[in-house]
């Protein structure tokens, strides 16, 4: 059973995995097999991974057959595992509980080699609808307090398969980034009874500014924001106020924030000659589905430079593209989709 | 001028290049020339270097000059600027100021192809009180409130250039993750009276633990914490309580501090093939030398995995290596120094 464990001093927990312990001998660095030659999320190959806990099959047929455009199975090197109680305890002065928890993997189409930007908005839409789907399934599970979406394409960005997939991750506490992010939001709510994001919603939307606006949509806006981490780092936020992802019921509102999407990674792929990048779904804790003072939005993070000690040691970072830059270098570019 | 930039919602500060903004063109990956060929660092080319702030020469000698052992200088590109006022104000709900701070480079030795591992003790000694030399130093400038000393070797650990050197980033802001650890650390004090530095060592050297140790000198512990965020994450503690790094003035406490960094170091190399590696000084803020409750400390971070979307979006590590089985490895390598 993993174990999670929390650092005494600042509280980050981290999950340590005491059954696949790699030995020094393992670190070296890992092969990324081209999906040309062999992917064991293939259709056809439905017997390599474990059995699906959803897919869409839209001229029907069996489980764990083929004929899937999105499939979601557990990840066969889970990180957390599904069985078994949370069992609090200590160790001296530590803390530390089973790694209880779910660690799925989203197959994002059948094809090995077409990549995420490059499928059409009704794929992207499908894939968006089955984050929603098993955020929806895992909420049951009293045990889970969040459920993280997150993607890494590109070796670069810690891919070690080149088939399209994202990743889920529900945990049984509130990730310590996530939990800052709430607290932040919250304290403004409380100083200015209005949410924080959609005052960020409203300045840089103003006609006098939108100066780091990428793209606008129906329903959505695509930004750099104001104080990034990383060169070209967008985000997505809904127009409306909305705190929760799986909140989203109406299929043209996944289907307009695919084709944002997709927009937005074929103008990071031209501006920046297709990067590795990471995306990650920051929405409210399961069971909390209307909070005033959080928005749900989705971070994309190019991986265009590299995270060292500075960064690492103090948590602050240095940015060598002001977001303006950045904002102005993506509008310029002509939409492909 | 650089600019300070907080993200309105969680508080992080992050600094923006705004002089020398890298254009989309300008990600390729950089080059990593060896120090065989050329090292702007090497002895001899001093005037390669902005004019140096600190240096040790024990034959005497002008300064800009051959014959130092250690040379401290002002990084060339620096990402803070020294000169100008601080200068807050805001852009509607945002918050910035002016990227004010001393941005350095320690130059290690004048041999440019001899790693920092590798060196004498003597000669690390003479880097690490340059540090101490530094932080004083700098503390004189009441813009600054906080120093940090940290090193990456290796590209993989986002060093530009072979020859062995550290950097020192000054700060008019307490880093986001530098506040987290004091205000954890008072906290405990809060509740217990007592330092959580202290009762760590206590608890991981007390004889009937002992797992996590990896070894231990006069003055000095080198252990695996208890909840590392990376496999083979090592920390270095003074035995003594001491919340300042700077406030350490006996030579022999630098001297036996180099011996136990060597030797981890060393270890390290032996065990996972001389990775790459970084690591952070962690010391009180500058002007605040005796904080009950905070230990000052170094950690060293080898770097073995890629932090991927999971550990950007959440906060949360997922480390493959128990502490205990990473301590085991290091402490059964007959050790070099």
């Amino acid at each position: 059973m993993p174990e999670l464990r929390k650092d005494p001093v600042v509280g980050r927990w981290v999950i340590i995995s005491t059954e696949r312990s790699r030995r020094p001998s393992n670190f070296t660095p890992e092969t990324f097999p081209s999906s040309a030659t062999f992917s064991p999320f293939a259709e056809g190959r439905e017997d390599m991974t474990p059995p699906e806990v959803y897919a869409v099959r839209p001229k029907g047929g069996a489980a764990n057959s083929p004929g899937w455009t999105v499939r979601v199975v557990p990840n066969k090197f889970p990180a957390l595992q599904i069985e078994g109680s949370i069992d609090r305890r200590g160790e001296g002065l530590y803390d530390k509980m089973n790694g209880v928890g779910a660690h799925e993997v989203v197959i994002e189409g059948s094809d090995p080699q077409l990549a995420f930007a490059d499928q059409s908005v009704e794929q992207i839409q499908q894939t968006l609808i089955a984050y929603r789907e098993r955020m929806l399934d895992l909420q049951k599970d009293k045990r889970l307090r969040y459920c993280l979406v997150f993607k890494n394409h590109g070796a670069g960005a810690g891919a070690t398969l080149e088939h399209s997939h994202s990743q889920i991750i529900a945990t049984p506490i509130i990730p310590r980034q996530v939990q800052e992010e709430l607290d932040g939001a919250k304290r403004y709510y409380e100083l200015k009874e209005r949410s924080v994001f959609t005052d960020i919603l409203d300045q840089e939307m103003a006609e006098s500014n939108g100066r780091r606006l990428v793209s606008t949509s129906e329903r959505f806006v695509a930004l750099a924001p104001f104080a990034p981490r990383f060169p070209f780092e967008t985000w997505i936020l809904p127009r409306a106020h909305r705190s929760s992802y799986h909140t989203i019921s109406d299929p043209e509102e996944f289907l307009d924030l695919a084709r944002i999407l997709k927009d937005t990674l074929q103008r990071l792929n031209t501006a920046l000659d297709s990067p590795p990048y990471n995306f990650v779904l920051h929405t409210a804790p399961l069971g909390e589905d209307d909070l005033p003072y959080y928005h749900w939005h989705l971070e994309i993070m190019p991986k265009l430079t590299r995270v060292a000690g500075f960064e690492m040691g103090s948590g602050f970072y240095i940015n060598p593209t002001p977001p303006e830059d950045a904002a102005q270098y993506l509008r310029e570019i002509v939409a492909l989709t």
